[in-house]
């Protein structure tokens, strides 16, 4: 396993998918060969599964399927796509991992971190990220320029003080695990934000 | 929770359908009010879910992200029919429960009872059945009666050693549990294994 996986993590709205591209775009300019995953989906099955999560159609869906299903859309990309490329030394970008399943599931929905966390070391036999980039964005900030760039899905349309609970547990595991997690301004333009993002990636790959 | 949980359980080709078929119709001319269930699926949700299960194009699928799927649908077959019917005293009589996932991920898959069982508590809430009936038949026989009268989908066409691990597993879980799986010979006619099923079903509902 000497491939690196780098995981951008935050709430909707904070441009980490944004950033997540235009960094990749500076890393291949840079000569770097990347793999950009996105959660849920990045593999055939896991993308039928997140078609099941955010159809607008499920709106009924109990919150322990969501959560089921988001980790079985990870084991599958875990399987099929992580382990293999980390195996023979890729880097992999993903946009989402665990940590949006135990604030988003864990929390959002009070199903517990403990719980969430447990499903998801089996889904994942316990895989972690070389680096996890936290999109520091105060919830507000973050709505107002999701709901002004995109068309609303199930999860998207959720209330107000989900989203707080969200952001308040995003802040939380980012103390807890001060190791794994690094933090970064997200209010900022988008030049700066992919400028500490690109520093903290750079800073891994040339380790 | 007043209702009656009845779960049918056993090997592929072990008759079981045909048989909760066959003894809904008794127990309807009886008098009796029931409700047929079966998994994967049971919802619109947990249908959907299903078709991602059965798809032989979904050849490669991790055995995880199989065993979380069985889970998500269960869950959602919990919270929208399963509890909801008990909290309404009605009967339900459902074509494979959490058993199932033990044998056949658990054990057939390898992936460890234990592990099977947690994330099946988690699902379920760990809700139980006041009725599991195990029909009971060898695996070879069961595998020939399947063959004879059933196109394949990707779960059937597993090896036949795999077969044998489950029924191996389902021998093992009846003995573990035996205070709450009721074994039924299943090798005998439909008519002989109906009546079977009919004694335990009645036995519980006459409480």
């Amino acid at each position: 396993m000497n491939g690196k996986f780098i995981v951008f993590e935050g709430p909707d709205g904070s441009g980490k998918t944004t950033i997540l591209n235009k960094v990749n775009e500076i890393l291949i300019s840079k000569g770097y060969k990347t793999n950009l995953l996105r959660e849920p989906g990045g593999t055939f099955i896991s993308e039928k599964i997140r078609d099941i999560i955010i159809d607008n159609e499920n709106i009924n869906m109990d919150a322990k399927t969501e959560a089921l299903l988001f980790a079985a859309s990870r084991a599958q990309l875990v399987s099929e796509k992580i382990k293999p490329l980390m195996e023979a030394g890729e880097i992999i970008l993903c946009d989402r991992f665990v940590l949006s399943s135990l604030t988003y599931q864990g929390v959002g929905r009070g199903l517990g971190i403990d719980e969430i966390k447990a499903i998801n070391d089996f889904a994942t036999g316990g895989l972690k990220a070389d680096l996890t980039v936290f999109f520091n964005i105060d919830y507000k900030d973050a709505l107002i320029r999701k709901r002004a760039n995109f068309t609303a899905d199930r999860l998207e349309n959720e209330e107000f003080d989900f989203h707080k609970k969200i952001f308040d547990a995003y802040l939380d595991m980012a103390k807890l695990y001060q190791d794994e997690i690094c933090e970064i301004d997200a209010s900022k333009s988008i030049d700066e934000v992919s400028k500490s993002a690109l520093d903290l990636i750079l800073n891994i790959l040339e380790d």
